[in-house]
């Protein structure tokens, strides 16, 4: 199993589903699949976004797979305690999908493809077992539309932190820019991406608590070890830098950040 | 009159119009204003601008000032071809307005302070000459807020540039994020700051003509002399630097933009 730069943790899958609540309007307003749809949900990690979407569409049926059995099972509970009855869960591989081609009617990937060393072969695959017509929706942040208010180099050089780690583990943070070419270039057709923009400000409390606090900076604060132990920033710094993006959630702070949805149709010729 | 780090060429004049046009809908579609509202533009220019409000809102009077005598010419040519009736032009200087207290219902700032050494003063000035319960309406861009693909250093070099001769102007060329923090410190109330992201990928033709080309690298491009001649970039990483801009309007390209439009209100109380 690849590393996963967010790790595995108790505290972390707290976060995933704080981040996943705050952001459901934003990102899944408009993810409706009419009903009878087979949907496979590509990495679904704990289950944070699955059970928004399972929720959201009651008469399609989810296939969500993920690699890591722990996630499956943080995702397993998540599911009972909603008493979902419309989602499969399935231990499987993006690169080895253990289903025929042409299986589902829609597909979904949501914060996968940044964590991937291939992300262009891993929606190939996923093309595969979509049926010719079908959609697929692709969601992913990019770390550099991060900016904010009071602006700060610390800041920006611990986000520069979680970017250069991810990236060491094959990923790439700044993908949300890449969906339009990569779903061209995968081979699918009337490609739509639509920006989602966050902003928080104090007129928003929110957003500054749901996004500011509890998703991004703790997000970034997850990589402290490893970018201590790595030596890509001295404590000092790393303290600043986390203190400042802090301060972005104070009375006078604002902070962007911009996550890309693109959907797109594979040709119904096949 | 303070230096204007966009000059004043009748190529630059010709490129504020095709932005203008290409950002209408974004920036104004909501600015609507009750009829026999008197509403002051603060810094109207060549009146790319003002046309569009002064259109869209027909039964209100606008009062636009501007420093620049070239361009108050300009914006008196726009306005006589559009023959608009509801416009009045007056040469005047933001930090010393030849209004009385209470004197508009609104008023409106658009791509203005960016431009100012002292945006809070002028925030402040504005404020004394707008009615009690009259709405303040600023939009500002942020450079910082352009991210694009493909990657390219140049790319943010040339941006890097803008942005350092602005500042040396006495401008902020990454004002957009502040203007919360602004309106607050002005002491206006009812704050609501909204972000208006331009995405423009190859499914989006207009947005890569009429913004990533005819907009964004356009402006760019318009401080060439001045960063080649104060030494900030040299030529070879210039060139680079604008086709690589150009190259994010390929058809696998993709571009960012974010501008932000603040709305708040004088106290009622004065």
């Amino acid at each position: 199993m690849p590393s996963y730069v967010h790790g595995y943790s108790d505290r972390e899958n707290e976060r995933l589903f704080d981040q996943a609540n705050t952001l459901a309007g934003l990102l899944h307003y408009d993810t409706r699949y009419p009903a009878g749809s087979q949907v496979l949900e590509a990495g679904c990690g704990v289950g944070a976004q699955t059970v928004i979407l399972a929720r959201q569409n009651p008469e399609s049926h989810f296939t969500s797979i993920d690699i890591s059995p722990a996630s499956m099972g943080a995702a397993r509970v998540a599911i009972e305690e909603q008493t979902l009855t419309n989602v499969t869960l399935r231990l499987a591989d993006i690169f080895s999908l253990p289903f025929e081609s042409n299986r589902f009617d829609h597909v979904i990937v949501c914060f996968v493809l940044e964590h991937l060393q291939q992300p262009l072969e891993a929606l190939a695959r996923l093309k595969e077992v979509l049926k010719p017509g079908g959609t697929i929706t692709v969601i992913e942040g990019d770390h550099a539309s991060a900016y904010f208010y009071p602006e700060s180099q610390f800041a920006q050089q611990v986000i520069g932190c979680l970017v250069t780690i991810q990236a060491r583990l094959g990923g790439n943070a700044l993908i949300g820019r890449q969906l339009y070419p990569l779903l061209r270039r995968a081979g699918f057709q009337n490609i739509r991406v639509t920006p989602r923009q966050v902003y928080a400000d104090a007129s928003r409390p929110e957003w500054v608590e749901g996004f500011t606090r509890n998703t991004f900076t703790a997000m970034v604060s997850g990589v402290r070890e490893q970018a201590l132990q790595t030596g890509l920033i001295d404590e000092r710094a790393w303290e600043q830098g986390i203190a400042d993006l802090n301060a972005t959630a104070d009375e006078e702070g604002t902070f962007s950040y911009t996550f890309f949805k693109g959907v797109a149709v594979k040709s119904p010729c096949g």
